[in-house]
């Protein structure tokens, strides 16, 4: 990276091919697996001023800067992660990769399948989050590093806890950020419906849809229903309330702005029909089903036994953080986490953040996340 | 009605045509609108012993009782009403009809316009809460009823309270379950997605679908949606948990029991599954983009420009009663209504029930609702 004359901080997404064939916990294997990945700031010798983030369910390795100098926007925690930010990139090198199945230069169900030339679509396996954890560990090995700072929000919260569950000897830290180690029965419901209007889309054409029309519609109401989950009823109050698009409609006279047909009416709808749209143009149908599959099959309690068993051989000093109207993955949630970790006589800083803003708290709420982040990392620095 | 050999009390289905042009909001006129209608109880030759029943969105007429010898289940609110029961049959005439748009009997966008003599499709005039309401009055003038106690749950109740606000000399007692005077934007929202589904599905053919392939994906999604709103957090971890289907797997050496494909692996997936097929075998998409919308309109705020002048000269003794589990229309919005009726002096009882069930709780907790509605109208009697 280097400083730009407009001050932007300018990164380059980098690619690790594995050289080697990658077993799931399916059992399937994958050959020619690529990492995209990104880092901030600069590796210290002993090389142990390391940070892995996480991206959440439709981020990517883009975390922070600026791609070139010509993007308007930054990657998506850019306002955590730079010079004397929550990831000081002045102190810690930080790296963010995409996730196994993603569509942003990780190898996916866009990739091309090396044994025949073209996508996999769906015969690209079904993987687990341990199996992306499992992946990012060959990057880690491949930098040289051994030992670390795991960091994520939402799904990432879900990575940070497998890699100190999986890699004990590699975790120093832990920050678990808006997230839980199991989805709840709603959560999967959501999911459910979402995938069903991915694959219900008439363009979906079994996976298989590269070459031709994408299965817009149905992913753009896939997003819409995420978009529901992301904020809470007070972030939707604050944000659209009950207003209309048009408040000089012709029925006024009748107490009605409505327009009185299946246009978008009130502010809300328009939000999530843009928010629908635009999603469209970045991100691929068939990695929303594979990622979502992936998060709705992680359950550390069930996987482990109990959340006792699956942390206990943790050597980590977590930090967990929820937000108070968070009813994706709820305070309770993170205190599951947290009960399980103080039984297994951990060293686990807790803390709720009052916030109106929902799950997206964790993508806006940068003063008090910096706060208690620094925090958090200096305690790390004088053991 | 009568009793069968089996017990069965049976009820039919009847008819009232309007033999004028019926103005809706919009200014939009409708001809030759019919209602269906049923009758439960006897009405009393002052006819004053009549109750009014509102059934929710995909509700329709046959509230209690068989309709044949055959039926297996009888009428939706059938633990409610009938003799010795919280709307009692002994006592009450009650009256339930299917609502404007709506697809069981009453005139909706599947009924034949007499204009094209092909059925409206989205040729159909968008209506109002109120404009529904405003035809059943038809149905009670052409009954010749004076009195009547208005009651219904979710949007049942938005038609109960605009009853007590239209009709004032009408109503003498209303009863409000699990309803709002308005909905959140949060619940606009999840109707956005579903109207958004249907409109989006390849068989929608713009609502001229009634001689082809019907839009089931969508409609399925939309009700998916709905089940989603309708159950809580608790109601699904109590009925489904994170239960796979098969927990014999293949998979089960890897510590998942799951598919490893997209179909569904949750038993709380193949509940919604079910939940969507069967409902598209029952109901009409047209209609489910109709009376969502006109529940997204109705805001007794908006439209009266505050609670308090919407129910300023209502007649009606309300009963409002809410869940403590209900996410869609939460206590906090009942207790919106019942500020405003006391503020307003009227005579309101209000109760919270404790219910693990969510919205579905209107639906599913008898005794606790029966014991409240029998102590309201014998208080009502007293009057």
């Amino acid at each position: 990276m280097k400083n730009t004359t407009q001050n932007k901080k300018i990164v380059s997404l980098q690619n690790y091919m594995l050289n080697h064939p990658f077993v799931l916990d399916s059992g399937e294997i994958l050959e020619n697996v690529n990492i995209a990945y990104e880092t901030y700031g600069t590796l210290n010798k002993s090389k142990d001023n390391v940070i892995l983030i996480f991206h959440a369910l439709t981020g990517d390795a883009h975390a922070a800067f600026y791609n070139n100098e010509n993007d308007r926007k930054p990657g998506w925690w850019d306002d955590m992660i730079g010079s004397g930010k929550a990831f000081d990139t002045d102190k810690y090198f930080i790296v963010c990769s995409n996730i196994l199945g993603g569509c942003k230069g990780t190898t996916g169900p866009s990739s091309i399948n090396p044994k025949t030339n073209r996508p996999y679509g769906l015969n690209f396996p079904i993987f687990t989050i341990e199996d992306a954890v499992r992946l990012q560990k060959e990057l880690i090995d491949y930098l040289g590093i051994k030992k670390l700072i795991a960091a994520g929000g939402s799904m990432g919260g879900m990575m940070a806890q497998s890699w100190a569950i999986m890699y004990p000897q590699y975790v120093k830290g832990c920050i678990v950020i808006a997230s839980t180690s199991r989805l709840s029965p709603q959560a999967i419901a959501f999911n459910a419906v979402s995938r069903n209007a991915i694959l219900s889309d008439e363009n979906f054409n079994n996976g298989d849809y590269y070459n031709q029309k994408f299965p817009e519609k149905g992913l753009s109401i896939a997003r819409m229903v995420g978009h529901i989950t992301y904020l809470c009823e007070e972030a939707m109050k604050n944000k659209f309330g009950r207003q209309f698009l048009s408040e000089s409609s012709a029925n006024k006279n009748y107490g009605f702005n409505g327009n009185f047909d299946f246009q978008a009416d009130f502010e809300v709808e328009s939000y999530l029909h843009y928010q629908g749209q635009s999603f469209v143009n970045r991100f691929d149908a068939n990695s929303y089903l594979y990622i979502t599959k992936a998060v709705d099959y992680f359950d550390l309690t069930h996987k482990y036994g109990s959340l006792y068993e699956a942390f206990k051989n943790c050597k980590a000093k977590f930090l967990i953080i929820s937000f108070s109207s968070d009813w994706l993955f709820t305070t309770s949630q993170a205190k599951e986490i947290v009960d399980a970790l103080v039984k297994t006589n951990k060293n686990v800083s807790f803390c709720e953040i009052q916030s109106p803003c929902g799950h997206d708290a964790f993508l806006l709420e940068f003063e008090t996340q910096t706060k208690i982040i620094k925090g958090f990392l200096s305690d790390l620095e004088s053991i």
